[in-house]
């Protein structure tokens, strides 16, 4: 490791120092995925320049490893022909990821590659590209069922393969799936007569082509598989998901949940400028700016209403409210991604988030008790024993709401079938910032209405 | 798929209605991950109940799917011998994983196991958890130099292989790894004679024991690796780390970075009691109220200076600064768990952020000074027009130093190898309520000195 080090920071040198002829020896020392973190990391002015001096034969497997906005900076600057050349060599699924990302260009460079390859890339195109039809490849191993164990391993080496794969798979005359057995069970097979008919595994887990890439995840963790067939609706085998695809996609949708529930969005790791970052943050701040508007109004109320005491502490109680409530969404989200809810587990999960909420809300509340017994003390217009007890209990009520609402949210929004995590961050402190706020409203109006009655009487 | 959840639904109808006798029958045409699923989500009490009733031989595929807290509940109920005797049959890595959580009953149950299995789980158990060594396993295919191609075939084939494998890799004499191939590289090669000398690939990447698996994560997405070989401090090959612990390792540092982020934990997927809950979620609240506390303080004093309307925008400016910071914080968190970030890059991004706060500052700046100056209007002691300039470059100040703070923090934090998550959700959060109070504190009196002056002179 620490090798690849020191040539990373030689080349960094050249680069600096503009020694364009120095850095190619460096690069041969590399392994693509390396290059590829070299000129993601350099700046956008020297991208074309540094890819143009990787060699002809591994520009391909880096193209397929650069982030978005580097990979656009560079085919931006590239011929349609040199994209061709390159992109004929990729494998299909990368070079349909690299296409998609053209638009208007790709038919152009499509006329351009060699038709076999071509066709392809075309059909892979037709998918959306977060279905696993868009990040399959179709280049899979399959054999009929009559073929012994020594064939084969036979066939397998008649085949130019230059993809790595752990499947073969079995099917039958009108390419349906009906079996798949691992490289390393068919090599553990000592009677190489044996067909595999009798030594595949029937029970396969496979997608359709417009399944979901987080259902691609899932079965693939769940099931732990290194690779997982794709079937049309013939469930006819078209295509394989690979091991690189499955890892990029379980990282990606992780990614989505996080930027999601800070209110951004995780393309924001693949662009760089200013005003990007500002189009993926702003709308979700705008959300937050609106809650601070109502709880504008609000505390003018208060200070209207000559309760000022009160006032001093809608921040926390908005604070506290709106942690409580992304802690229990977060839970609920990533549970949901993890792995999914009964109805049972649902009634259960929520009971578990209310108790929780009751019992932080208690401890927070009588800390808040007696901090603004000490803090306003006698210099309120309320007596202080009194003011403790409004403060301490909206706390606890706040607290109780928001974490019972902060689970509640992301559950009906997976029930309506819409991403939970979508609209839970900025979404869920935002409403919960206003109802702690009406809730602290509601008590203080309810106690101070009580004790008004239980002096008057 | 539809008939797992069918026959799921049956299990889970005979759960309900103790209809014991029937559920052997089901569980015997679902995959152990099915069943696994459906034990975690059964009621603790039943857990035990409900494993029992599963066939012997496919017990240690289950337990290795279990949630913690189920396996425990069900750990706690099964004498040393029924747990020695599963364990026995589970892979060495997922054995030393159950043993792990057993304390001080592993040392009898490892005693009554099969010495060649406890030797292997023994040593497994010396590393810790979140290590490549706490999660590689001992068994690993491995040939010498000279073999050929059809010698390493044959001599697969000879092995009583149980576990995947997709490498076969080459050690020299003292058992150091000098290459690896792959076996569908291997079955490529039409000409058998071959050695491995000329066949395998010298580039290997490997770690050492004492790797973090967040290390392992990071290798096996970037290079796209379906195993990661481990090496101890002599270079020698002593296991490898399989596809399904890669993927688990990324859903599992993912999962971490977005608990911590809402200042929790991910334990809580495998807990639910709410004591656990709040266990995990108080201390972060803790620092949110304490925030909350010094924020009422700064209330506070705007009211008892008689500038009452500014105290109407103090919820706001605490929840954009907040918001603002954590879109920030999550963009490096992520950033870092990804790749890295390069001293250069280090600046860029600050710069980035910068110009992302103040052109969102700006924006929300003059929108907060519009309200401001409609909602209070004349009625407050202040001019309207002042007001709606104190608030507006209040807010533009605070969200330009919640950007660049947000992502300064988990930077600072991981140049000090400091998780930069674990601090930076409720941390950045409450330090930035704490400093946008500031700062428009800071500008309000600012505004205030120079507009007295102003009209003083």
């Amino acid at each position: 490791m620490s090798d690849i080090n020191r040539i990373k920071e030689r080349i960094n040198f050249c680069i600096k120092g503009e020694l364009w002829e120095q850095i190619p020896k460096f690069f041969e020392e590399l392994h693509p995925a390396d290059i590829a973190e070299i000129i993601n990391h350099a700046s956008g002015s020297v991208h074309t320049k540094l890819f143009e001096l990787i060699e002809d034969e591994i520009k391909p497997d880096v193209l397929a490893e650069l982030d978005d906005q580097t990979e656009a900076d560079i085919l931006e600057d590239l011929s349609d022909e040199e994209i061709s050349d390159i992109v004929e060599e990729m494998a299909p699924d990368d070079a349909a990821d690299v296409l998609g990302e053209l638009e208007e260009r790709s038919k152009e460079i499509l006329d351009l590659m060699e038709s076999e390859d071509s066709e392809e890339v075309r059909e892979l195109l037709q998918y959306h590209e977060d279905t696993a039809g868009g990040i399959m490849t179709p280049d899979f191993v399959a054999a009929s069922a009559n073929m012994t164990a020594g064939e084969s391993i036979d066939y397998i080496g008649s085949l130019d393969l230059d993809e790595p794969f752990y499947y073969l798979y079995v099917v039958d005359a009108e390419g349906r799936l009906t079996g798949w057995i691992q490289l390393w069970e068919l090599l553990k097979q000592a009677n190489r007569n044996q067909t595999l008919d009798v030594l595949a595994d029937k029970e396969t887990i496979s997608v359709h082509t417009d399944a979901d890439q987080e259902e691609v995840a899932r079965l693939a963790t769940k099931y732990d598989l290194s690779s997982l067939p794709v079937l049309d609706w013939q469930n006819k085998l078209v295509g394989r998901i690979t091991m690189d695809d499955i890892m990029d996609v379980i990282e990606e949708e992780a990614s989505e949940d996080i930027f999601k529930l800070a209110g951004s969005d995780d393309s924001e790791l693949d662009y760089s400028s200013p005003l990007h970052a500002v189009k993926t943050r702003l709308p979700w701040l705008m959300i937050t700016l609106f809650a601070g508007f109502v709880s504008s109004v609000i505390l003018k109320r208060f200070i209207d209403h000559h309760i000022v005491a009160l006032s001093f502490f809608v921040p926390i109680i908005m604070a506290m409210g709106g942690n409580t409530g992304i802690q229990s969404s977060t839970l609920i989200i990533r549970g949901l991604a993890v792995g999914s809810f009964s109805d049972q587990e649902l009634f259960k999960l929520l009971g578990r988030e209310l108790a929780t909420g009751a019992l932080m809300g208690l401890i927070c509340g009588m800390i808040i008790g007696v901090w603004s017994h000490f803090m306003v003390g006698s210099s309120s217009e309320i007596p202080a024993i009194f003011l403790a007890f409004t403060v301490g209990v909206s706390l606890f009520s706040a607290m109780m709401f928001a974490a019972v609402f902060g689970a509640f949210a992301p559950l009906l929004l997976n029930r309506a079938n819409a991403d939970p995590a979508v609209a839970s961050g900025p979404f869920v402190t935002a409403s919960i910032d206003i109802l702690a706020l009406l809730i602290y409203y509601g008590v203080t109006v309810t106690l101070i209405a009580l004790r008004s009655n239980l002096l008057g009487g």
